[in-house]
């Protein structure tokens, strides 16, 4: 759209430190620090990813959180980001709150804006973040070994509850609705427990399928199987905030968007791990333990396998779609 | 979309040299030889920047030209792509022919495409491109000087009058018009240009907006105006294509999507410049001096100023987008 440098000039363009050049060029210049850049992409698109009518601060956060959390999974540390928005219109009042709440996340992570591309179309945002990790300690998927712990950060389930919320299939306290409601709108990348995790996690990804399937990932990547752990699973906050146990295990196993941190470390470090949770105020729950053939069991406490079929999520490539024209 | 991981599988998973790692984690990771990092960023959406039934091998292709284009202005080496590809439905004949384009774009170049999203919605492709450059070397936009003189590559004005023979506004006869509908459809980026001017020009960008406004963005940056010469412009070639004198005067100020080079150089480099364009076999034409002020002057061959104001792309800034709301 023509009045594209004047949205940029006006909304996008505030003072970029650590940066050799950001806007009013052809590129950006960057001066990396660090041995390795992280690269991450994350679009969000209206009436898939967020709704029309959602709070343009959130969604402004949201576009910007979850690629800082795909940083977090790698143990790196965020630092540049470019924004490709586009509009259907010019409303001046949604691109002022969605700078405010993209601004605020950028500030929260230490992340620069520092170029990016605005056009006219359905309503979309494109975030590419960098960041910076020496080579050694980023952390992938593929390095769980047979035996290590599996853990999940935080409260995963709170965004699928808030998503069931905003829906109006699910009726929560307010309180409750709230936090659920906060947890999908504002998410809260785990950036600090990433890079404590960089020299002790084998494997790490952000939870962002739901967890029996970034599990999925996880495992495949390390080719690996795993055990879980029933009565492990964080299941009790959601039920305590008014979901039914069976909500609770589907928000928890199968609920998407939820940005916490899902690792694999060795056992012989379970009291060091506990410990990062307990230095950052942060829940970390160990969940289950890798090891070796191809499934994924659920075992209750007696050690009986709990059926996973049910579990939505787990299955991420229908055929249908798969083979689909 | 639940089938992102198979079609970035299928379609845009081909190997990668020059990555410590891309695909199948959070992030890509990237070993930067050089001291600074260009990075920029853009949308090609459907309805706007090209049409639903274009063909998608040439979608495919200028999303990645669009913004290797501005690596070559800064004179820098392009090297890492992420794609963030948002798709109404899945089409594989579409997408198979969409990543050829791409992947064609990235061999001629040197990219890598090295991560990105794959989302559900309109049909829209952002790349955000990463190059490399030694820090002295880019050639930003602000460094032009009183005297310089004004170059700009190869032939603009091609693809607005290709533009105008898709929208059936225009009709030229068959060998012009491939050509025309080539220069939209195939932008090629002037990279090796770019790279020889590096410690030549003292400003640079590349012309997507047209060469008028393309240059007001040179000169505010560089806080200078200029005069152009009327006989200098490179009206003759797209005369003999068919196009009138009007048509050719109007695409080669005002056309979009040339992504050609317009760069500032010193008076006393013009034959270093000159023999830079005969060693790409790149026509490079010299069009006018920078000089003090802030005015743009047209002057025909006796002198005398033609207005400019019937050139539409000058204004880039129309109030009724700027204040809309």
């Amino acid at each position: 759209m023509n009045a594209e440098f004047d949205l940029i000039r006006r909304y996008f363009s505030r003072p970029v430190a650590g940066a050799l050049l950001a806007g009013g060029d052809d590129c950006a210049l960057l001066l990396p620090q660090q041995q390795a850049l992280a690269v991450t992409c994350d679009t969000l698109v209206a009436g898939t990813h967020f709704l029309p009518d959602d709070a343009p601060a959130d969604v402004g956060w949201k576009t910007l959180a979850v690629s800082v959390s795909d940083i977090a999974a790698m143990a790196a540390c965020p630092r540049w980001a470019t924004l490709a928005l586009t509009l259907p219109e010019v409303r001046h009042d949604w691109l002022a709150a969605f700078a405010e709440g993209l601004y605020a996340c950028a500030k929260a992570y230490g992340v620069a804006l520092v170029g990016g591309d605005t056009t006219r179309g359905p309503l979309a945002a494109t975030v590419t973040l960098l960041g910076e990790v020496p080579q050694q300690r980023a952390v992938r998927r593929n390095g769980a070994r047979a035996g290590d712990e599996l853990w999940v950060s935080g409260q995963p389930g709170r965004a699928a509850l808030g998503l069931q919320c905003a829906q109006g299939t699910l009726a929560l306290p307010d309180e409750a609705r709230a936090a659920c409601l906060a947890a999908l709108h504002r998410p809260q990348p785990r950036l600090a427990l990433g890079r404590l995790l960089a020299v002790r996690a084998t494997a790490m990804l952000d939870v962002s399928d739901g967890l029996l399937a970034d599990l999925g990932h996880l495992l495949r990547a390390s080719k690996l199987g795993a055990e879980l752990w029933l009565d492990a699973l964080p299941l009790a906050a959601l039920q305590q905030m008014g979901a039914s146990r069976e909500q609770a295990m589907q928000a928890v196993l199968a609920g998407g968007d939820d940005y916490e941190l899902l690792f694999a470390a060795p056992a012989s470090l379970h009291e060091e791990v506990r410990q990062a949770g307990v230095t950052l105020s942060l829940p970390l729950h160990c969940i289950g333990r890798c090891e070796t053939g191809e499934t994924v069991r659920l075992l209750d406490g007696a050690g009986q396998e709990v059926a996973l079929g049910a579990f939505a999520g787990f299955e991420h490539f229908p055929a249908t779609e798969q083979e689909g024209a």
